[in-house]
This record gives C-alpha cells, sequence and structure tokens, in this order.
C-alpha cells in the first residue's frame, strides 16, 4: 500500500479536526493548509505532525479560538499586532495577506507579532509570497525560551530564533528555513531519547564544557550559537538582530515575565516588491543567475550542490501532483487521531 | 610622545587630503568623517587605513569626484540608485540621510544603491542612525568578488557579504559588522604575508581540502561561508540572501560582466524607527532587557561576555573625548601620505 496521501485529502482531514474544536471553517482551513505546505516541502517536523499539538492548544485554551488580532499600530507600510495567543498557523498568515494586499502600493511592508501562538514551520509561509513573486522574510523568537548560550558564555540567553527567506529566482525559488543555532532542541531531544551522541560537539555543558551529549542540554547546559565554538559570535550577533527585529519592534518579550511553558513567538515579517525597486524581469535576472552559479559550482569529493529551495520546491511540485509522503510514525500519529475524533483518516493514493 | 590625536584633526587632514583631488570640500569632510568613526569604534582594518587606496580611486577616476546618483526608483519609503562610481562612503551617507529624513514619516525606508565605489566600514555608517533612537541594516556584496564557495563546493561563489547592525538599547546600542564568511580575506592575506597558518582550517584549496594554509586560497581555493564545514550551509544560505537583497534588488551584480578588479559594492540598507511599531520606550525596555541579560550571563572558563557594541562604543567615547588611538604602521602610512601631498600631520594629544 502506498503511503502516499493526496494533499487535498490531508488538508480537509486536519481542518476538519481542527474545526471540530470550535475554531471557525475558514481559520481551520488556514492552519490545515499551513502544516501541509510544510510537508509538502519535506519540513516534515513542522508539518502535520503538529497537528496534534495544536488540536490541544485550542482545546485547552493555550490556543484563543475568537477574535481578532489587536492592532497596536498601523501606518500602511508597516503594522504591529498583538495576537494574545491566537493560533500562530492563522494569525501570521493573516498578517501576510494583509501585507500581500498593500504591496503594489507599498513596495516593502514590515509587521511584527507579539504573543502569537507558536508558528510552527517559518519556510510553510512563503509559498504564497514567492507565488506572488515577491520577497519574504519571516523570523520568529520564543520569549519563554533560553537554550542557545552567547560565544564565551554558559548561560544561556537566546532561543533558537529561525529566519526564513524566500526570492523568486529561475525555475524554482531562493528558500530556505534556518535556526542561529548549531541544531535544534528537538534533534538534541531525539538523540536523547535514541540514546545517541550528536554529530559533533553542539552542546555547552552547565560548566560551559563543549559537549556531544545530549544529557548535557538537559542537565542545564546550551546549544552553541551557528559559528559553533569557533565563531559563534557571529550566530549570537545575528540572534540579537532576530530578537530584537521580533521581540524589540514587538515590544514584548525579554524585559517581560513569561511563563516557562509558554511556546507563544514574538514575529517579524517582511514582504518585499522588487518592481519597487526596478523592473521584475532585472530583478530574476540576478536571482536566476545566482542560482544558476551556484548549480554550475563543482561539488567536492562527498559533497554535492544543493541550492536552497531546489529540492524543497521540486518536492512539492511532485507531492501536490502524485500525493503527499508521509512518514509511517506520523501516518500512524494521524491515525489515531482520526480515531479519536471519530473523522475517517484519508485512503492513500493506489 | 602620546599616539593619540584628536578626532577633529585626524577628520580635518584626511579632509583635506580628499579635497585636494579636486574633492568638494562638502563631500570629503563626509568621507573622512566616515574613516574616522570606523577608527574610533576600533575597526582600524578599514578606518583611516583606507585614506590611501580612496585617494589613488579618486586620482584615477576610479572613483567619480563629480555628479549625483542616478535615482532608479523612489517609492518614498523605498528607492533605488545607480551610483555609477561615486565614492561609496559619500553615496552610503547621502542614502541614509535621504532615509532619516523620510523616517519619521515613513516608519521604515529600505534603500539600493549599485555601482558605488568601494564603502569600506560597514559599522562606521551607523552611529547617525542609533543616534536618531532608529535601527539600522547594512550590508553589501561586490559583483566581481567570488571567494565563499558554499558548502559541499570547491568553487567560490559569493562575496564576503557583511552585514551590519544597529539599536538604540540601555547606555550603549547593540552594534555589529560581520561578514557571512568565517574569516576576512584580508587576514588571509596577512597570515600569507606572515608566513602564518590560519587559527582553523577556514579554507578550501582549489580541491576541495579543508586548510589552514594561507597559500590555498591564493591558489584558487575559497573560504568557508559562516558555520564552516560542519553547518556552512545556514551562512550560504545567509549569504545568498544578502546578495539578493543588494545585488538582486539593485538589479545588477551576478548576471553582469564585471572586471575583476571592480572593488565596487553593491548596497542594501534599511532603517526602522521603532515608534513606528510601538513607543519608544517599550522598544528600549525590550532591547535594554537583552543587553542587560546578555552581561549578566556567565562566562565559560577562559570565555569573556562580550555584548556587540559595548566596546565599540565606550572607545568611541573614549576616542572622542581623549584622542584617537592609531596603530603605528597606520601612523606611518598617514605620514607618508601628509609629506606627498604637502600637508601637515596632526600633532599627537599631549
Amino acid at each position: 500500500m502506498s503511503n502516499r496521501y493526496r494533499a487535498q485529502d490531508l488538508k480537509q482531514f486536519a481542518a476538519d479536526l481542527f474545526a471540530s474544536t470550535g475554531l471557525a471553517r475558514e481559520r481551520a482551513d488556514v492552519m490545515a493548509e499551513t502544516f501541509l505546505q510544510a510537508d509538502l516541502m519535506g519540513f516534515t517536523t513542522h508539518g502535520l505532525h503538529r497537528v496534534a499539538s495544536n488540536l490541544k492548544w485550542l482545546e485547552s485554551g493555550a490556543s484563543r479560538l475568537q477574535g481578532e488580532p489587536n492592532v497596536l499600530s498601523d501606518r500602511g507600510n508597516c503594522f504591529n499586532w498583538d495576537a494574545d495567543f491566537l493560533p500562530g498557523p492563522w494569525v501570521v498568515n493573516q498578517a501576510i495577506d494583509q501585507a500581500l494586499e498593500r504591496i503594489g502600493e507599498q513596495g516593502v511592508v514590515t509587521a511584527t507579532i507579539r504573543r502569537s501562538q507558536h508558528i510552527a514551520c517559518l519556510a510553510a509561509y512563503l509559498p504564497k509570497i514567492v507565488e506572488r513573486n515577491c520577497v519574504g522574510i519571516l523570523t520568529c523568537s520564543t520569549p519563554a525560551e533560553e537554550t542557545v548560550s552567547p560565544q564565551g558564555c554558559k548561560t544561556p540567553l537566546f532561543s533558537a530564533n529561525p529566519i526564513a527567506f524566500c526570492a523568486p529566482a529561475g525555475d524554482y525559488p531562493l528558500l530556505f528555513d534556518i535556526s542561529m543555532s548549531v541544531t535544534a532542541g528537538g534533534y538534541v531531544a531525539r538523540a536523547e531519547r535514541e540514546g545517541k551522541k550528536l554529530p559533533e560537539q553542539y552542546l555547552k555543558d552547565r560548566d560551559g564544557n563543549l559537549s556531544d551529549d545530549p544529557a548535557a542540554f538537559t542537565n542545564g547546559g546550551s546549544i552553541l550559537p551557528v559559528g559553533g565554538a569557533d565563531h559563534g559570535y557571529k550566530g549570537a550577533a545575528l540572534s540579537a538582530m532576530l530578537e530584537v527585529l521580533s521581540m524589540g519592534l514587538g515590544g514584548y518579550g525579554r524585559a517581560d515575565s513569561v511563563a516557562g511553558d509558554d511556546e507563544a513567538n514574538s514575529v517579524f515579517l517582511q514582504i518585499i516588491d522588487p518592481k519597487a525597486f526596478g523592473s521584475e524581469q532585472k530583478f530574476l535576472r540576478q536571482t536566476a543567475a545566482l542560482t544558476h552559479l551556484w548549480e554550475s559550482c563543482e561539488p567536492e569529493d562527498g559533497g554535492s550542490v544543493r541550492v536552497p529551495g531546489k529540492r524543497a520546491w521540486n518536492l512539492r511540485s511532485d507531492q501536490l501532483e502524485n500525493g503527499v509522503s508521509l512518514y509511517p510514525t506520523i501516518t500512524a500519529d494521524l491515525q489515531a487521531l482520526a480515531q479519536n475524533y471519530g473523522k475517517a483518516f484519508p485512503h492513500p493514493v493506489s
């Protein structure tokens, strides 16, 4: 039996689950679409795998079922919202939709959202930006999270601080989603569950010693910033920049008392219309040249040329056409949800 | 004898040199001020040390003595200029001045400049942004430069791609200026001159083997992106992003035939007024909390807490008050310039 499922079926299934919590159908659809987009591009850890936690938050009240974001400022080309724990995938899409409505007139639109419930996979929000031939920058930080220590220190200070970026280019967009830490907390946790060491010394233990042992992190240690032990000052600087853009401009974050189990994000979004700077054609000429030059690079022994966005975009096309391939564990989890909620799980494509 | 010189005297000296090439006094002053700011904050490799090369460019015509940038687009909150080789320090300051004039109304102003003659130290442009209590992002790339190879490849593709950032905070701003490569071409060249190895394997040789030998770079090798051999895919992704913002939006770069000795930059500038998102006080509360938490981090053994901006800002205050301390080699170079140009070199402060 195939493990591929029609994208539309998976979206419908997830949307039905979200709607069953009392969330408006329209919002349930937006959330389901976001998680689907993550799986379509291969970001499977933050795709439909996250439906379960989002259902729990909707049911417990950790995610707000109803209401609109509170508009703290709106200058047309920039705005700041307090989401007050509205579901992240819905509220971020609302901000993107508003920015895209304005982008033709404004050229550059910048938005911040404070207290958005967890926004999951940042890359998942980018396809509709790049399909409008715009550049997108999306980053988020987590006021309650301190996992990454600055270089020279043993105290964790920053959250993982992912940044996702897209730009239209040639046959596929430049597109990536990377954190400002050398590895993700999720990978460390998985390695610990599986009794494995990390591939490199990605951690400091509580005494500041470099370590590849996941237990060093869970026992009061920290994760290294991008650049690691050698040039982690660069990753720490970038992390600080992203926290200033998200928490600083949003006006909520490190200065506030936040419960340790609060997974809410501070979000910074910027959409840029290349046409505001010159012709679209001239922009695409440059970005296509960059991806072409990159593809023409000679791989080193054992290396491979990986232009960020190519694999994800091609996988997305393939899975939209031929069905979405789910990890067996994710399929099993979703089937269990189907049973709990009395919904039919989709049939795989034959 | 002290090696400290009054900031005003050094600026006057450098401005006199620039003016002697036929550059308008007002422009000469702006250029001198920019190089001075770099030295004031301790970015000595790209401060007054660069007066000599900039004089040569003005004299040879590599830098354009007169004229204005060609405005390719202007939407108020964003604009794109073709500098056509106007001196980098002057034209970038013009863009910043225009952005700051508009920032109160626009909230976020974004600018690109193509074919700016080399802009030297990015951090040097930030003080006047942060003194207006604004956030500044400045990045540049070099269309003629291919020195940094993407992870998995042995072909150099990117330029060093520095990014500088400032944000007002507490007693000093967050402020940094870092490249997206593990080390700078200048450091590799210096190590080669001095017959030294690099501290780590920052390079690939032409065959793609990791190396700490500067000769590996000059013999057709490349520099690793931020993240190095382990997670250089992150630095490469960020490098691509910065090239899209500078060369892509500017509409000039990788797609164009550029002479190999052309040091001109493609520039991306963004100034953000926190007041467009909320109150200034709420912004400063977050950024001051971040710097305070960072300062409170416990150093690891042999490590030290270094909040980016603290040292530079304090050094700037000290040197503005007590004189600028120049490296002996830079003093000697400037004294030689004084003799060649028939100008008096300033007396050190007693």
